[in-house]
């Protein structure tokens, strides 16, 4: 893979620029994963974990990634648990499917990018639905959905409530003992700024409820197994080792930072990035109502008239700058810009300003500068 | 974890250690998996390795450990599918637990490290059984399993063969094709030699024809997901990127060896570790029949009397190589030290060097060199 060109700017909404100082933490020798060293990583891991999902329920680390802990979430549950599942964009479908698979499901299905319908959720939640699906940040389309507002619907009615937080959680705030959700989880190569690989997930006493009862259960991703090996200080199957160095190295550079300053960071980043857009004209994808918002993590640009997002990826990779189009339906109408992790003012510069240059190669935008100037106005709250 | 010694041998059954070339490609920077690069890098491994599972059947790489794919050999095959199991040891056991979570089985179980029953798998067989599944190399008991007599019985009966290849596949001969293995899969923590955290499971015409019917599978390791992803070069959720970098460069440095130097280096390892435990006389645990083998991936001793499980691995450990005990109910009745992966004969004769000092101070043995020596014989082949 010689041709990788090493210094192209990932701004994917994941995976994410690697630091280096947690990239070379990758390449340490490998450890026995049944011994005390795994031991106190484990361990010392789990804990900055529950600090930073602001919990104190159990947490875990998965070896395999967002989708692993998705599945994880659900499928722990038991076959006679009926989920609520709320879908306005790709990872709310995945989870809409997952409760298909392991329980009956009562979809709740918005447009994409269009606000998730409460009143529906509510309406299935008084007829007796056991647990509530939603994505905190939904990545395909670049929207924070309310989940504190979904959280009071569920405490209301005493249901269980699902929140994938894999692009949210550490740089998004989701604190997830105020708020009560019951199984949480966020994928390693978001907010952590690590690589793809590990997942985790934190699990409330309540869910233990419904996992206990469950009469069967994943077995990769098995809960139970995972409490019995981490009361050890073991995983129930080997882990993915270099990842946890990783992990490691990458939860030090978070409590250096702390975790408001790094949502701080991310917000900025983001509304920097709006602001361009808003600068140059383009307009941002998403539908809101009062209680949802823009994405802090990921910003999705309607693509303007005369040009193509293969156009626009293509002719931003050549200028070494990463950026995604959109999933599924979303994917010749869409760009998606990522600003997750350990990233920098200049990174988030660098991807207006190349954008820019296209969009006036293209004919789009008159005059280069102007969505730079207008971010670089917010960029200097940081 | 700076207090990791960095000069440890890990002689364990898995993890194994990592050559300083393959650790440093885990440091590479990261890329999009679901750009070109990611595309070539795919699909590169993925033809490598059909060439090291001898095989032309579909072949996919799992982010997750080997029980991530042992879940996919048996969860994708529906649940209508009856299973016949052969345990003769932890991960026979693990297999089974799973065909009991995903179809009807019947088990097939022996004694911890004696022979697998060929007869009772023949009557299930002819009772109609869809699909049997066995260990090839019974990692918690250093014993090989004979599949191509099983294979034999499959063919005649049309059944599917479901092989687990974790700690064979790479070190000891596993021609898929040639015995028809229906679903087989392999773990990276093994005779690949890199750190742990992938796993990589080949697929049959027979057994997609199964996987097709199934009305249900799980979602993580849905194969058919795999199999559409993999059409486009591509894995259906985020891959682990780093270790595939480092399967990469494993597959490298496979490929300069030789598959067919790299099963008689690996067997050569092994008949020195047996022949030092002989001329030290201490037994090898398993019993074997005419068509089962001592592993030449993992050996594993019966612990000697007036010396314990704990006492020769902590003394190891001191030393500075770390060996494996038991798993369940061996957990104090045998050491287990592995030879897989890129290690050399000087690690083979550390490894013994170490245990005959421990083995001398514990008045065991009488005299210092006489294991050594006999292995250095068997090394001379090499």
């Amino acid at each position: 893979m010689e041709e990788i060109a090493e210094t192209e700017l990932i701004m994917l909404p994941g995976p994410v620029p690697v630091i280096p100082r947690i990239l070379r933490s990758l390449s340490k020798p490998t450890i026995n994963h049944r011994g005390p060293e795994f031991k106190r990583l484990l361990e010392w891991c789990t804990a900055r974990l529950q600090e930073l999902f602001c919990t104190k329920n159990d947490l875990y680390i998965l070896s395999g990634s967002g989708t692993c802990a998705m599945e994880s979430a659900v499928g722990n549950l038991g076959r006679s648990t009926t989920f609520v599942a709320a879908e306005n964009g790709k990872f709310g479908e995945r989870l809409k499917e997952l409760c298909e698979l392991y329980g009956e499901t009562k979809s709740v299905v918005s447009e994409w990018g269009a606000p998730v319908d409460l009143e529906e959720i509510k309406r299935h939640l008084e007829e007796g639905a056991d647990a509530v699906t939603v994505v905190h940040n939904e990545t395909s389309v670049g929207m924070t959905n309310p989940v504190r507002e979904i959280s009071k619907l569920c405490k209301k009615h005493d249901a269980l409530l699902i929140m994938d937080g894999v692009s949210s959680i550490g740089g998004i705030a989701a604190p997830i003992d105020s708020w009560g959700v019951d199984l949480a989880f966020t994928g390693s190569q978001k907010c952590l700024g690590l690589p793809p690989g590990l997942s985790m997930i934190s699990v409330s006493d309540k869910a233990w409820d419904f996992i206990e009862r469950a009469q069967k259960r994943p077995y990769y991703m098995d809960l139970i197994k995972y409490r019995a090996s981490g009361q050890k200080g073991q995983t129930p199957y080997t882990p993915a080792i270099p990842l946890f160095f990783a992990l490691e190295e990458a939860l030090k550079v978070f409590a250096a930072e702390g975790l408001d300053a790094r949502i701080r960071r991310h917000t900025i980043f983001a509304e920097s990035i709006r602001a361009a857009a808003a600068a140059m004209g383009i307009d941002l994808f998403p539908t809101l109502d009062a209680v949802s918002a823009y994405s802090n993590t990921v910003t999705a640009l309607k693509v303007p008239r005369d040009i193509e997002v293969a156009t626009i990826k293509n002719e931003m990779r050549r200028r070494g700058v990463i950026v995604a189009g959109g999933q599924s339906k979303l994917k010749d109408k869409i760009i998606r810009i990522g600003n997750m992790g350990n990233i920098s003012k200049g990174d988030v510069l660098n991807v207006i300003e190349k954008l820019e240059m296209i969009l006036e190669e293209h004919h789009i935008l008159n005059t280069i500068g102007i969505g730079s100037l207008a971010a670089d106005e917010i960029l200097a709250q940081l």
